[in-house]
């Protein structure tokens, strides 16, 4: 499957990583629930569907997950970890040099969820994730506290440093105001090409430029 | 069609009344709707369940509204056409000063979903609008499409005479930002209160001068 040959091509960072000693099934029933829970939401999702397309027996797929709710969460939070690990070290990457911007702190937060849109199950992913974001309930955010807390507090720590006159409150009200744009921007539901008659889908590049600059205006104005 | 009585029937800005020739059987049936598409999403909604909770016979409601689907249309509509009204009516009054600015503009698109904020039937409406912007399907456009573009179209021509080397393109991409930030902002799903260690919910208040500020920065820079 396409998915797996990007994901082993990408053996350094944009590895979305093969643990060892899991096997190629394991991943495929992820892979498979990953794209039915992308496709017809949690509630529609269908345990012995998502079996069937990734070729294992139910039973296993019982063995492995035992409740659709596991099996959620664990599709959520492979792509999840790769996504927080990814957003570390380009951090890391990023101050390691003499002199930074803002605008590069913003763009290494944002470089790697783009990075998903290349692939159809990266697109499926950040499907799931903009529902999740859309839900403000417990279940959503025990997931999301697991994957961007952490991100997201080194982020805000080293914005701190480079807009020392705001206030933490302010910096976080800032900081889930870009969360909400990147997010936005990768569901492909704002349709900017049919409202505003341009023929061209803004490429990925052109996208990312837009938001570091509209960002980086909004946290400094 | 429903919109049209609707947004005729919602004379004064503010109310989310009940229209005159319709019964208020047929609004409790909508307001049930409203409330179980929220909180259980689209696919797990049950039209029976829908219709006991509004204390209204099944027989009734599909006399009414069909199909689910449609329900759900209506549903959408119904405030959907009150948010087009409200934007429509706040973007002439503001336009028919002899002075306005960018940060006008932009707080007269967002107050009224805010507005909405203040019931448990409004919020369960914005729980509907955060997902549905994260629907990238032919469905959710169409709806998207009859509540959204005619005030994106009025407020963009608005932006473009206040901004005026702005391309089309980049006043689009720049809307959507927005867009992005209201709706995640609204969705209750950033959790500022919690990663952020501040004691209080920032009030809608402070949350618009926040967004306001923030694009219009984004807007200029």
């Amino acid at each position: 499957m396409a998915v797996t040959k990007t994901a082993r091509a990408t053996k350094k960072r944009g590895s979305l990583g093969r643990p060892e000693g899991r096997t190629e099934s394991r991943e495929a029933l992820l892979d498979a629930a990953e794209r039915y829970f992308a496709e017809r939401g949690y509630a529609a999702a269908n345990l012995r569907e998502i079996a069937e397309d990734a070729n294992v027996t139910q039973a296993m797929a019982n063995y492995w997950f035992g409740t659709k709710q596991e099996l959620f969460r664990q599709v959520y939070l492979r792509r999840g970890a790769w996504l927080a690990t990814c957003r570390m070290e380009l951090l890391d990457e990023v101050t390691a040099k003499k002199r930074y911007a803002l605008e590069d702190i913003l763009r290494a937060y944002i470089t790697p969820p783009f990075q998903l849109r290349e692939s159809a199950q990266g697109r499926a992913f950040l499907r799931l994730q903009a529902r999740l974001h859309a839900e403000p309930d417990e279940t959503a955010y025990a997931l999301r506290r697991e994957v961007y807390d952490q991100p997201v507090r080194a982020y805000v720590k080293i914005l701190a440093n480079l807009l020392p006159r705001l206030t933490d409150e302010h910096l976080y009200l800032r900081f889930a105001q870009f969360i909400g744009i990147y997010i936005y921007i990768l569901s492909d539901a704002h349709r900017i090409e049919e409202i505003s008659g341009i023929r061209r889908r803004p490429s990925a590049a052109k996208l990312i430029d837009e938001i570091v600059r509209f960002t980086a205006s909004g946290f400094k104005g």
